[in-house]
C-alpha cells in the first residue's frame, strides 16, 4: 500500500524468540492526523489494547503494533512515551493517547514468561519501518506457530476496481488438520505426516491427495460432501479429528486507500473472516482472531480547529469487489506466512519447521 | 436433530413462487418453554424481525420462521395470533409475544409484489411439521436463487463428541464466479457456462477443471496462490470478474443438543460464517447473511413461579469440535440445497435451472 | 426541527385506542434520497423491525413508523407498498425495501389482541404529517400508559451552538413509584394517591414533598442519600417497593440538523439513555427501550450513479453540546407526553388518567 | 459484599498523586476459579485492557484493577507475573491470561507522564485488600477530579430482595455545572462558586436553591421544566453553559451475589449508565464511561475436568429489583466519593478542594 511503511525488530537469542511489527498508515502525526478505522473481534480470545476506543470514535492515533501476550503492556507504554514525546502536553493539557497493540501467544517457541520485549523494542520497529515488507519468522512473527508448523507474519494485496487492498497478518493459529491451501485440504495428509514425520515421502502423499479426490466418486452421498468428515467415516471420529484443541490466534491488518468512513471499515474488517475460514479456521475457541482495517484516502485533525475533510464515500453498493479484495488477500497473506516462515528453534528444544519442510510438493516454483 | 421439527408451506402457481418454512425446536409450547438462543448478524443487509429481543434475552418464545422479504409481516402477524390462541392473556395479563421472522428476497422468480404469503401458509408450515425435512425448492426455498442456479433449502448434521449439531439453511445468495464445491472453485467454469450455455459440455469441462488445478504448477508465484486472482491474470481484472453485485441472502439455523447457554450459542451461530466462507460467499453487501443457534437441551420457564433449571454447560474449551459440527454442516447444508434445488420457472418467464443441469460432473453418484 | 414532518393516525372507539406515528425526516422520496441514522437498544424487550439493516448501513428508506406492538407487521407491510408505489422495480430489477417500525404495547387501555391496526392507517398518518405535532393521547400514543398514568407522544428540542436537536418519544413505560420530574422524585406520592385516591389531597402533599427533603437533615449516613431507599427504611423493604414489575417500552426518535454520520448518530441515540434515566427510569426488564438518531443534514443517495455528498462532519470534541441537548430534549419531550396525555378509558373499562388529574400541583402554569 | 475485598496502594508525593486499586472477587486463585461477568462500554474513549476477552467468554480470570491511563501496561504485566507466579504453566502448557485494567486519567493533579505506578504497587494493593473500603482520595482515586472538585473512589450497596447488589467507582467525570445531588442540580451553584470562589456563602446559596426550585411556578411552559434549561434563558445559551469540554471518565464495578449469567450481568452493567446520568453525566465525549457486572455465585473451573457448576439462574423477570439495585448503588457509590474526597494539591500547583469545602450546605451531617 503505497503510504503504508512497516517495521520488525526480531528477538532471536536461544529460548527469546519474538519481537515487535509496527504498521505506520501514513508518513506524519499518527496523533495529529488520526486514520479512519475500525475493528472486528471474530473471536475474541485475545488480549489486545485499544479497541474500546476504536470502536467508539473510528480512529486511529498512534502506529498499529503487533508482538506477543505477554508483552502488550511494554510495547502500550512506549507508544505513549512516543506520542509524549511528540506532544508534551499529551496527559496535561491535551487527552492522553489510546495505545493500539495486538498479540498473538507465541510461548511454544518463545520464552514468553522472560517478558523479554522492552519498549527499545517497540522504537527500533518504528525505526526500521519502510516500504519493503519482510514476511515469515520476522518481527513479531517470529515465535509464532500456524498448524503445526511454523507461522509468522504474511503480506498480499489485491486491486478491486479504483482502489487497493492490503493486508497484512501475524498467523498463529491452526492445527495441523485444519490446513487449506486454496481449497485443497491438505490438513489431514500434513496431520499424518507430523504424526510419522520419517515416513513423509512428498511423491506418495502427492498420490494420496489425487485419491482423496477420486474417491469422492464413490461416495454414497448424492451430493459432493462439502468435508471429509462427511464421508466414509463416521462423522463422529473425523469431526474429532479434525477439532484437536487450538491454541493461538491471528491478527489481520487490513489498509485501502479506498476513501472509507469507520462503519464501511468495519464492514471490510469483517471479510477477513471469511479470508481466515478458506484457510481451515472455524474461529477456534482459543484463538483470538481479530480484524482491523484503515483507509489512507484521508485523515481526521486532531485540532478542532482545523477544518474537517469534507469526503465523498464510497457508494454501498459499490463494496463487492472491496470485501472480495480483503478475502482474497488475507487468504493470500496467511499462505505467505507460511511459505515465508523458515524453521525456528526456541525454547526447551522446541522447533516448529517450515511447512514446505513438511510438504515440498506445495512449492509450485521448483 | 431428535426432537426438532421443520414443516413446510409451497406455493408454486405461475408468477408465484414462494413459501413458507418453519422449525419447532420442540414439540412443547414454544411461549411456556422458551428455548436458548443467539443470533449472529454476518452481514446485516435483511429485514427479519424478533433479532432484538433474542440479543437481549437469549431465547426464542415462537417457531422460528423463514419466508420471503415482503412476507414477514404477514407471518409475525400469524405468530402473534397463534400465540394468542394458545394464551389468550398474551398482550393482557400476560407480555406480547416476540415473532422471529428470516427473510430471503425471491424476487427473481417470484412476484414478490403480490405479497402472496397470507397467514394461513403460515400455519400449514406448522402444521405440516415433521421429522423429515425435504430439501431444495420447497417451502421458503421455493423461489430463491443461489450462484445463478436454482438455491433453496438445505440441511445437514454432524456429530461433535458427545453432541450433535444440525444445520438448515435458506440459500439465496452468491454470484457464479463465486462458487466453492468442497473447496474446488468450480464458479469459473459455471460462469462460463452460464454466459454461453450451448457450449456447455461436461465432458470438456471435467477436462478443464483438472487442467485448473494443473496449472499452478506453472504459476510464477512462489507462494501457492491462495485465488485464481493471484495467478495468471492481473489481480483488477479477475477480482473484478469475482465481484458482481450479489443480491440474495442466506439464513442458517443451528440447532445442538449440547447444553449451552446464549452466549456460547452465540459463539456457534458466528461459526455459521465460517462454513458460508467456504462455499465462496465473501459476505456480500447486498446478501443479508444471519444465522441462528439454539440448542435443545433445556428451556426457560416463562412462569417465573416455576423452578429455573439447573444446567451444567459444556466446558468452553470444549466447543471446538461443536464450532467445526456448525461450520461443516451449514457448508453441506448448502451444497444440499443446491443438489435438491430442482429447475423452477415463475414471473416473467424467468427460470432458474438446477445446478445439476449446468454442472453434472458434480453428480458423484450418478 | 425544520423539514422534519410528524403525522398521527389515531383510533378511539370503545376497546379500541391506538393509533400509528410517522416520522418523516424530510419532504423528498425516502428510498432515492436515504437519511443517516442509527440506533441504540438500551433494553431490547422489543418487537421493532428494521434495526438489523440499519445498523449494517447506517441510513433509513422509509419513514419512521410507531405504533402497538400487534401492528408491526401490518405498519411494515404498508411500508413496503408505499416504496413499491413510488418504485415498481422495488423486489424486481432494484433490491427490496427495509420497513422501519417501532412499537409499545398499549394492551392495558386498547384490545391490542383486536390487532384493528390496518395498512390504511398507516398511509392516513402519512397523508397527515405535517411541521406541527399534536401530543399526548394521539397517534401511536393514543394507548399508551407510564408511571400509572396516562402516556403517549411528547416532543421537545433544545439548540447546540449551531445545531438543533429534537426528541419525539412514545412514552409507556415507568412504574409510578419510580417517577421524577426535574430531579424531584415525586414518584413515592404517586404511588400513594394510586393507591388511595381519594385521600388524594394537593396541598397535604406537596408538605410532604418539602419534608421528605428536610428530613435528609436528619439522615444518618453522612452523604447525602442520593435515593430514598438510602435513607430511613431498609433498603431492602424499599428498594421492592421501587421496583414493581415494569410493563410497556418508550420509543425515543431524536432529529438534528448536524453534520453526522452513523457512528456519530450511534453515539447522540445513547444519549437519550441519559434523559431516560432522569425521569426514573432503569431501564426496566420488561421495556424496550430503543433509540434512533437521524441527521437532516444530508442524505446518501440510492443510486451509485448520483455522486456522493462530501461532507465535513462535526468534529467529535464538539459534541458534547449535542449530548446534552438529546438528554434534555428526551427528557423533556417525556414530561410533555405526561403533561399532553389527557385521561383515556379503553377496553374492560380500563382507564388511565392523565398525570395531572392526580398531581395537579405540577401544574406550574395555573 | 461478602466474600469481595478491595484493596488500594496509595501514591501522594508531590507531583506524584496517583495509585492502584483492587477488587478480588473471591478469596481462592482467580484464573482456576472465573468468575462470571460482564462489561458494559457506555461511552469507550477509554483505553482499559481485557475486555474483549470478556466479552467473548463472559469470565474474569486475574483481579480488577484501577489506576491512571499511563498505567495501564505495568499493572497489566503484574497482573500477568502474578498469576504466572501461581502456575508456572500459563504462556508454555496452559494458556495465557488476560490482564483486566481499567483506567481514568488523573492528569490534573497527577504527574501523569512520569508514569510513576509500577509492578510493585499493584502487588501492594493486592496485599492490602480486605473487607473495609476506604473511600475518597485513595488508591486510584488519588488524583481523580469529577465536576471540578476532588473525585475517587466511592462504593455503596443495596439490597435487592434476597441478593446484595455493591458497586465500587473510580470517579473522575463531570463538569461543574452538571452535577446533581439526589435530583438537585446544584451544578450551576456549584459552578458560580468554583468561578468567584470568594463569594461563596451557603446560607445565601441554600436559599438561591430554593428560589430556583420556587421560580418553577412562573415558568411560562405549561409542562414542568425537565432542566434548567428548559426554563428562563434561551435554551441556546443555557445548553452552552452546561455543555462545557468533559475530561475524564467512571469506571463502575458492580457485584452481586444473585447467581446471574454473563449476558444477565451485561443487562446489570448497562444500568450502571442509569446511576450514572442521575448525577448529572451524559456520557460526555471524552469522558470514558465503563461498567463492569459480576457475580459472587458460582465460578467457572478454568480446568475442564472440573465439573460445571449447575446453577439455577434468577428467572429474568425478577431483575427488576436488581437493576433498580444498581443504578441506586452508582449513584450513592459516586456521592459517597465526593463526599470523602479530601482536597489533594499535585502536580504544578494544581489543587482540586472536597465538594463539601466548596458548598458545606451539603453536609447534612453537620
Amino acid at each position: 500500500m503505497p503510504g503504508v511503511r512497516v517495521g520488525h525488530c526480531t528477538l532471536a537469542d536461544g529460548a527469546v524468540q519474538t519481537g515487535v511489527t509496527v504498521v505506520l498508515p501514513h508518513a506524519g502525526d499518527p496523533y495529529l492526523d488520526k486514520v479512519p478505522a475500525a475493528a472486528a473481534v471474530i473471536n475474541g480470545f485475545g488480549k489486545s489494547i485499544g479497541l474500546v476506543q476504536v470502536d467508539e470514535l473510528g480512529v486511529l492515533e498512534t502506529p498499529i503494533a503487533l508482538t506477543n501476550t505477554f508483552a502488550v503492556g511494554a510495547v502500550a507504554q512506549a507508544q505513549i512515551r512516543q506520542a509524549i514525546a511528540a506532544h508534551a502536553e499529551i496527559g496535561r493539557g491535551w487527552p492522553t493517547v489510546n495505545p493500539l497493540v495486538f498479540e498473538c501467544n507465541d510461548g511454544y517457541l518463545n520464552d514468553i514468561q522472560a517478558m523479554a520485549i522492552g519498549e527499545t523494542h517497540y522504537r527500533q520497529a518504528c525505526a526500521a519501518a519502510g516500504a519493503d515488507v519482510a514476511q515469515g519468522a520476522v518481527g513479531a512473527g517470529r515465535g509464532m506457530s500456524a498448524f503445526g508448523v511454523k507461522g509468522g507474519i504474511g503480506t498480499a494485496s489485491r486491486l478491486a476496481g479504483p482502489y487497493r487492498v492490503g493486508a497484512l497478518v501475524l498467523a498463529n493459529y491452526g492445527t495441523p488438520a485444519m490446513l487449506t491451501v486454496a481449497g485443497r485440504r491438505v490438513g489431514a495428509e500434513l496431520a499424518q505426516r507430523l504424526a510419522a514425520p520419517t515416513a513423509t515421502d512428498a511423491a506418495t502423499t502427492n498420490a494420496a491427495t489425487t485419491n482423496a479426490a477420486t474417491t469422492n466418486a464413490a461416495a454414497t452421498d448424492a451430493a459432493p460432501a462439502a468435508t471429509d468428515a462427511g464421508r466414509a467415516a463416521t462423522d463422529a471420529a473425523q469431526t474429532a479429528a479434525d477439532s484437536g484443541p487450538e491454541k493461538g490466534s491471528i491478527i489481520m491488518i487490513v489498509a485501502t486507500d479506498a476513501p472509507l468512513d469507520s462503519r464501511q471499515l468495519g464492514r471490510l474488517a469483517r471479510r477477513a473472516g471469511a479470508g481466515l475460514a478458506r484457510t481451515g479456521s472455524v474461529y477456534g475457541h482459543g484463538s483470538g482472531d481479530i480484524a482491523l482495517a484503515f483507509s489512507t484516502a484521508y485523515t481526521v485533525p486532531h485540532d478542532a480547529a482545523t477544518p474537517m475533510p469534507a469526503v465523498a464515500m464510497v457508494h454501498e453498493t459499490e463494496l463487492d469487489p472491496l470485501f472480495h479484495a480483503v478475502a482474497d488477500s488475507v487468504e493470500q497473506a496467511i499462505l505467505h506466512a507460511l511459505w515465508h516462515a523458515e524453521t525456528v528453534s526456541g525454547r526447551d528444544g522446541h522447533c516448529r519447521r517450515s511447512l514446505l519442510s513438511w510438504m515440498p510438493e506445495l512449492n509450485f516454483a521448483d
